[in-house]
């Protein structure tokens, strides 16, 4: 029924037509804008759309008994261009993710595991907090701050997935007393005590 | 230190200033091609930013042995202009989400329980197929075929989450047997036998 | 009325500003999400901006008496980041287009010589048809299955027009039967019968 | 094989599942920054998609010998929230499309009959002209300067696509002469003499 | 040389198609994810796209010695599908503008008055931070905390211009501080002492 | 409270997390249709986000005595990816910015000094026109003619700013009497006369 002439003659006329399904990154080149360029079609395989690097939990053996661990296009090049990235919440029991922001992305978390409280501020200052349980998902717009507690008497795991390749994580206590923000300008700004800041400062390593 | 004229007068000038970290779906509105015109801002409450339809297994006693659950903006109104939504998957064993695509959105897949065997086709014909454990993650590209099935002894289960709050779902089987596409298009732009395009539609409803 | 200095000041401050009215893609560069990087604007000359590779009639001395010629931006550089490309469709008698997707675009079709069916399949399962005549146009939104059929007595031309520099093409039957797509997967996937899927592989040159 | 229960199962839990693969305008709501909001799908048929306006010529028996017919969102709904819209020019032997811009969107023109000469101007003052003919197509990136003359000894006919469904159209004469731009702000803006932007003003209508 | 056939027939077939240059907000209607609904364009003056809100300084006597003033989309309605706001601050001696974000634009200040010292912190805890006079700019990524501070001796003026008609603002003591955010969760989160938690809240007027 | 296990786990984890909350330009390397590739992060310095090229007023002893100077991405290299650039304008006692357009922005005007009358053209050929004083601000749709006005008795000041980092820039007068726009095909487009046309052309340096 098919012939190869088929085959030839409209193959040959849409060689070039099948581009950029999608564009796995080149991490190797400088990235734009829309994300990094493309490494070549032919060098592509499905292990650039598939990521393992979330199947272990994160180490929670710290200070917060939480962990984040990221899979955006940073690690996992196959987003690019794509849209979306991820990443992997662990927290122990008492566990915190702290306050923080993604300032170029939206948020959707999944829990998988355990309980979590989260919750977010919005610009006209509310508070919106809810305690999720395994299968449950929350959404978190972009650039407000959020956290994540654990809330159970087990560990909790969620996934998270960002509306950007490259969300960006601005943690609060790490933008003010791990960075080199001088102490005069944090608490003219934030009216928080100077010896308190630097307190925190010394602990996190901030500066300045 | 604070007194009550900073609060009054910053928070005049700033009154209004507010708006719009989120756009709550009025679903009883027509849609826009943005999405939903917001519900007001002040019967917004936590339980819009967060769904409790995913946590229960879908019904996967079906032909298929599996079930797909939705939270598109249909269902989960507070992902309305975040360009996020979700759908969870479950698969028994020997089940099959069938060939389809998402017309609206790229697709990023958890794996949270058991193994699926997951795999798309891009426009240049080539066929990237992967079998994902617990934990790990997977992209499809917008618009192109893809499938997920069931790889293991036990169920499996996995979150999707798309780039689109209405990302679309056209399944394969229904587009050509479900529907109302009359079976000599079908025969004549797939090639297909219309001895099996009628056994088909028999089964499946479609008429034409 | 004009002086020198007119033009000499004006110039002078406005000389870096004109960039970028258009990005012509240098095709030897690595594409990104957005596109191919610009060729430098001295070098873009009229030719850029105008193809002629639509003029001729494609082949249709072939199974479908049909073709499609792109002018993508792998062809036509000069509509990189203008997100718009073309195509041409030549249908004979009796010809058709069959049943694809354009994964990462709109189509908006034109008809300029004899008449052409064609038609689109909604995720709803809706098929929405219609005979179209010389000068009717019609669209097709992204990612949704749809074909072109020859629908008189003489050769049909038409013109489609793309919301993307790079829509994709994903013809179903070379994604089922033309790909590497393992018979056990497309039966599993799609329901169709094994004995059919291997005979249209041996024709259309699928593995798997 | 199939069964009831596959249907229903399925069905049921998708049935919220496919809104928006497309949007049909309900032009009698108000417009949006997205554009209008969309009719509800239960009554969208074909001619949503199809449009049969642009089928006759244009009437050039006018100053201009020439015309334009347009298929934006305001004729031709079914392009609401797809990006594309369409148009037609009839220029007769010496016709012209008088120097204009569409602020809003990209244009890709095809001659289907006839030769044009068409041409832009880009921000750098460079003009880039060129005759086509039938077949051929070029893209004019959007808010330049551009036109498109008759060139042949028989009519000609384009089909213009725009990269948006309100791409605009403004006549550099009716601008200045068809409006109510105060001559005296002309002169000044322009350097024309006032005495010619009487005159015209005269003609086409402006006045101020 | 011109004639009424040319401006009839013309005006004819164009008559519908100068939709849509701008979109005035209606701003009774409710938002939508891309703005409000269009006001009819036969109410549109002048006064829309004009505003003069900003003229006047903001009132400083209150305990930051500073204002904010906006012209988002709430204040300015011409500003509607633009993709621009803005807003003027005024900073007397000693004054600031508390350490803040805008979840929903990127910022560009330009200093009208006086100095200002500048600054925003990015992901990476890098603080970027300037003294700026009259004319200089500085712009702002999308999302990051930043401030803006009284520099001289005398009052600084700035006007800010950001890439949303929604930028939205969150300062980050109103977050904390004047929010229902409970402060065993502030705490948890920031790792800030309660008791300077409640101190604060006592007089911002926080609850929770 | 703290401990360094905190800062190491947590580092760690996230190093990769920060990329690209912005993209400064590296001008060196080819523009892409997003914009310049970004230089790497570790050679950025806040002398990236700000600029002083607008500090100084521009040279207006010249034939319109006005002057624009830009900091679009080519100047200010910081707004490479922020959809933001700006520029300044100086008017001198009846000086004029001449009719223009900005192809690829919007534009949003702050007068800080004198008094501009301002104005722009719709595509439907209704001329927007105020006069500004200092403090107010006025947008002008993309695309759309435009000009600026000294309307006072001493020199005017304006700070323009673009949602687009390449604007562009097309001055009427410069688009048809100082490009190689040949004079036939003008007065066929415009309906000016040929020697208007071609005495503008000698002295603002056209050719063809």
């Amino acid at each position: 029924m098919f012939q190869i002439i088929f085959l030839l003659s409209l193959f040959l006329s849409i060689s070039n037509a099948a581009n950029q399904d999608f564009c796995v990154a080149d991490l190797k080149a400088p990235d734009t804008p829309s994300g990094y360029p493309c490494k070549p079609a032919a060098t592509v395989t499905v292990d650039d759309f598939a990521f393992s690097g979330l199947i272990a939990p994160g180490n929670t053996t710290n200070i917060i008994s939480a962990a984040v661990t990221p899979a955006f296009v940073g690690q996992f090049p196959g987003v690019n261009g794509l849209g979306l990235s991820a990443g992997r919440l662990d927290i122990a029991v008492g566990g915190v993710i702290p306050l923080h922001t993604h300032p170029g992305a939206n948020e959707l978390l999944v829990v998988t595991q355990g309980h979590i409280t989260a919750g977010f501020v919005s610009s006209a200052s509310t508070v919106y907090v809810k305690t999720l349980k395994k299968g449950e998902i929350m959404v978190f717009p972009q650039g407000l701050l959020h956290f994540q507690v654990g809330a159970g008497k087990r560990n909790a795991v969620g996934f998270v997935i960002f509306s950007s390749t490259s969300p960006g994580l601005q943690i609060l206590d790490f933008a003010l007393f791990a960075s080199n923000f001088s102490t005069p300008l944090i608490t003219k700004t934030t009216f928080l005590d100077p010896v308190l800041v630097k307190k925190l400062k010394s602990v996190l390593g901030g500066s300045g």
